[in-house]
């Protein structure tokens, strides 16, 4: 600055407490940008593991919960009913890029149970997947709810009702029993009462209730460990985890990280993102879950800080991580295609 | 948490310091993600007016700076020479959505100075207008480097080189006369030295250097109040605020912070967004400069930033307020269009 500057006192406002740095965007030798978050692991004991950050703030769990909120379509019997397989079931999990082959999988799907794309309740959405937009805006299609990443969960929640002869409209409200078994389920499985707990509408119109990084976590380890719920429960959760397995590309997508890790992990790693930089895990052989949560909502970070978790616990071989490099440091790239920088674990991660 | 949880020791790394939270993101009664950050005001004699956060930290100003970079295609005579309007110099100052209107002015102006589409360095891109993309695909059109939204910036360089009569060809890089007249106006507007500064490779290819935010400001400011510069250079800052004001379409287009804003309040503020959560303005009738930058590097966050600066400052009437409503505090939205939450400024905005 010049000389003459005269600087302003030094800002009241910095809020202690704040959660570390864990990822940094770098460009040349520079960190450009910085991520905040707070990240847990918990065993199927509810034994916090390792924790970065307040693992105890409620947070909205969105997307990234999707194999619990998937446990009532198995557990009540629907999917064997209507005979659905590892892709529908994998497509309840999912938050899928919308290509063609996760849209017309939920179309059969509704079908199957005497619905249609008019049914669902989740609002359409160009698919993220931008190859598969841009050859329906070629082939001058528009989006329906079948392209909305929610729409396998929905076809999902659909085909409950249906099984327990509910009323399937208004299927995404609170009240709704669809939601209300939801919410049962995320109870027990997470080890707390939710009645009372902070409450928002999710971008597909269902609830999405805040409660602690650590109870989302624990909730991800009981799935992947189910061995001490009730036995309709454990054999919901391991149909669910096989299906995601056998089916990964429906989870995500192409160049989804969903779907990349868990070809490579196979059943060591279910993972799942939701929106708002949340990422889940639950890793089986370990019988430990992960939640964690970017403070600012970014996927790119929360993507990274999977990575760096996945490696603490030692889930990713040398031969995985060489596989998944992209996806540990993603590189930064300019539009002439060349790496500029890099998005990286920080060093809150190491050691 | 169940009863046998024991939680681990508190984390660490908790690093001081931190920037204040500057925006929240709202899901229901809930924030559910949060953004730090730093922003300046300093007027152009080079005080420091106001802060929040570090306003000493080097920071790429990436985009935000394209009004300054612009001032050598109109001070070395070029503009003139080619007879350039209003389009062709807001579109050196522009992050174009790739829009019909963007990307023929440019190859106009290309063709102009006796070059074409193949001369541009930027690299191809599709257009962030995201229609316009539709269409394209619909046509069965890839983008060009004519739809990068630098390629305006770019086609100043060009028009600069060509009048002064240097080799067009590899004008991006650092080493440049392109460059390192951009370099050296850079260290003039803002006060310091540059040659030893961090250096970053920007998305278009061209060189980002990195100065303290601070800096930054300062030679907004002076942009914008240029009186004590020499005169060619005054006249050129003059001349540039003149054609953004005038063509505020070309600098950003349809649905765009920076048009919206710049619609709304004419000569009272030229706001320029950058990549990475950088934006900057000028204010002349105040005669000041703003820079600030988002820690993450979150578009939606810096522009929220920049409504409460601008409001802090006193630029935006009431009914410029009323106008721009949902950029001051914007809307979340789900699937279905119902709102479910605001992006809005936090509590170190107030009072």
């Amino acid at each position: 600055m010049p000389d003459n500057a005269k600087l302003a006192a030094p800002p009241e406002i910095r809020p202690a407490g704040a959660n570390p740095v864990l990822v940094e965007v770098t460009r040349g030798a520079t960190v450009e940008s910085r991520h905040r978050g707070s990240a847990v692991i918990v065993d199927a004991a509810g034994t916090v593991v390792a924790h970065w950050g307040d693992h105890t703030q409620p947070v909205y769990p969105r997307s990234a919960i999707k194999p619990l909120q998937a446990i009532p379509l198995v557990e009540s019997g629907a999917a064997e009913a209507f005979g659905l397989g590892d892709t529908e079931i994998a497509l309840a999990c999912a938050s899928h890029g919308g290509e063609k082959a996760h849209t017309e999988a939920v179309k059969r799907w509704l079908a199957t149970i005497g619905l249609g794309v008019a049914d669902l309740e989740c609002g359409a959405q160009w698919p993220s997947h931008e190859d598969t937009g841009r050859a329906m805006a070629k082939a001058d299609e528009t989006p329906s709810a079948l392209h909305n990443n929610c729409s396998g969960k929905h076809a999902g929640f659909l085909a409950t009702a249906v099984h327990m002869e509910e009323k399937t409209k208004g299927y995404v409200r609170f009240e709704h029993k669809v939601q209300q078994r939801i919410l049962g389920t995320l109870e027990a499985m997470c080890g707390l009462g939710l009645g009372d707990a902070p409450r928002g509408i999710d971008g597909c119109a269902i609830p999405t209730i805040a409660f602690p990084l650590e109870n989302i976590a624990y909730g991800m380890a009981r799935f992947g460990a189910p061995d001490e719920l009730a036995p309709a429960r454990a054999a919901a959760c391991r149909r669910i985890a096989d299906a995601v397995a056998a089916q990964p590309f429906m989870v995500a997508g192409t160049d989804r990280y969903c779907t990349e890790v868990m070809r490579v992990t196979g059943r060591a790693a279910l993972v799942k993102t939701g929106a708002e930089g949340v990422f889940c895990a639950s890793l089986p052989e370990h019988r430990l879950g992960v939640a964690l949560k970017c403070d600012d909502g970014t996927k790119r970070a929360a993507e990274v800080m999977m990575s760096a978790v996945l490696r603490h616990i030692g889930v990713l071989t040398r031969d995985m991580q060489a596989k998944l490099a992209d996806w540990i440091t993603i590189p930064v790239t300019n539009r002439n295609g060349e790496r500029v920088g890099e998005i990286r674990a920080a060093a809150a991660f190491k050691g």
